[in-house]
């Protein structure tokens, strides 16, 4: 019998100013799936840890467990038996991307325990259902950084249309998620359906300019394109003290701050691991003179999407 | 006495999805302005040549004139006198850059002619003044490129902030001008002042898209990025044919096809020069198809910029 253990990473969706369009992946912190082939055909859910028993065990409600099922009937292989223990090892409803880490480290880890039937791009799809479970909608800018690491542009939805941007050598990104609560659906609630024409060009100048930073690279080009005129004005009112633990960022050396995904999670970017360090303690300070504890994570830019922690290999019976 | 003849090119503005952010220079067609050094202080415009005397002669109300006047009054210079003669060698409102190109030759002529005392990007904001005579607002998005060359992006107006793209080593323009008239202030005005969000966000994949892929490069990716669902549906109600014109470049193999500027000119990009030239032949026939004559220009992407056609020298009296 066969096991795998895959790690996938988490990830930072919008990146200021690319609202459903820009993600990125980090090194720490992400989730782990195990899968131990069954002779039972079918997917379990066998155990979850680290999620305070909030996560749904039934397969067809689990991001990963939906995932995998349905990467096994798009192979035709729903005559094999799976049980997944998931280990969530970062918070959920935080903006950090939980559920696409999930299901890429689940779809990730049946491909690589049947012999890797599909490259690595056509998991997408899959990884995308387990979305559509968690958020309502199949959206790509967490599932599509996470699977292939790195920085992702998806260009297009219909069709998907998913370009892997190059990132300076060394870019360390700081994460802290501040202990309280915004519901996903909330945060797209609030939005407006309309943006001014105005805002539009000023919004296209940064992400035109935050891509050919990246690629060129030029850290100040960068700094100066992440901004974001549209969502952050408005998300942010969702987030105590966001203006401070920005400003507390940026005064630290932070190449730019803003929301990761629908937040809570707030992100900055950093040239070297020092000032990202530095960065992350500010932050967390501005959010602790208010009283909110946090986490603050500190890693570089993932760019190898997920990874096998333990080759599959015989368990005794 | 010193003379110096500069030729300019002309640009395309835009470029599908970057409203008001893109603009990429072409090798032809372009301006030449002809600067005489003169011991009477004052910029004269003392000829233009393929106007049809539609251009004013007052230097204050001529972009070029004022171009020049406002660099000599920033570099305190006042004392100098000059007499210029613009050749235009391109459509006049037409969406080509036309004034632009003649901003840009001439005040990139008279710095020459004084011995470079600005290096040629802090030419830009002398070039912009010209802009905001003829269009009533100072667009860099044709000057920017004509002077620097290339493909720019316009970053940020507040502060300006231009961005060079390097582009592939082939990439041929299809510029087609039909023989009719779009102001640009009508083209401006039709324009909604609010955008969806969800055109919003397809406009910024595409903005993303066009510049990875110029920088990849990626002509792929290139011609998928070239959509723009913002301004062209609007705008090209004004052109008749656009759509005829645009389905004859698309079929004949162009990697994609809008709107030049705010029109009535169109430009197709195209991976070399002889689908560049097939393609400007299938849209001029759909112009003639319902009686529009048209000029059809193709060449390479422009990067140099503006260029010294006779180098100062001393001429008779």
């Amino acid at each position: 019998m066969n096991s795998i253990t895959v790690f996938a990473p988490a990830t930072v969706a919008n990146v200021a100013c690319g609202f459903d369009i820009f993600g990125f992946a980090v090194d720490n912190p992400g989730d782990q799936v195990t899968l131990t082939a069954s002779p039972e055909p079918g997917v379990r859910i066998t155990d979850i840890i680290g999620d305070d028993g909030r996560l749904p065990r039934e397969t067809g409600r689990n991001t990963a467990g939906i995932a995998i099922q349905t990467y096994l009937q798009h192979i035709n292989r729903t005559d094999v038996g799976v049980d997944v223990v998931l280990r969530k090892q970062m918070p959920l409803g935080s903006g950090l991307g939980s559920s696409a880490a999930s299901s890429v480290a689940g779809v990730f880890a049946i491909n690589e325990l049947l012999g890797r039937p599909l490259p690595t791009l056509k998991l997408l799809p899959f990884a995308m259902e387990g979305e559509r479970i968690a958020c309502g909608s199949a959206h790509a800018d967490n599932v599509a950084p996470s699977l292939l690491g790195g920085f992702v542009v998806i260009r297009s939805y219909q069709p998907l249309d998913v370009v892997r941007i190059d990132t300076p050598a060394t870019l360390f990104c700081t994460l802290v998620h501040p202990d309280i609560e915004v519901n996903t659906k909330d945060a797209r609630f609030i939005l407006k359906n309309e943006v001014s024409l105005k805002n539009t060009i000023i919004q296209m100048g940064n992400v035109a300019g935050l891509i050919a930073g990246l690629m060129k690279p030029d850290y100040d080009l960068i700094s100066r394109s992440l901004v974001d005129v549209i969502i952050e004005p408005v998300r942010s009112i969702l987030i105590p003290e966001f203006n401070e633990a920005k400003k507390a960022a940026l005064a630290n050396g932070a190449l730019g701050c803003s929301i990761s995904g629908s937040g809570p999670s707030m992100f900055a970017l950093s040239r070297d691991a020092r000032t990202a360090e530095q960065v992350g303690a500010a932050m967390q300070q501005a959010f602790l003179s208010v009283g909110i504890t946090s986490e603050a994570y500190v890693s570089e830019i993932n760019r190898q999407g997920p990874k096998v922690l333990a080759a599959p290999h015989e368990v005794a019976h």
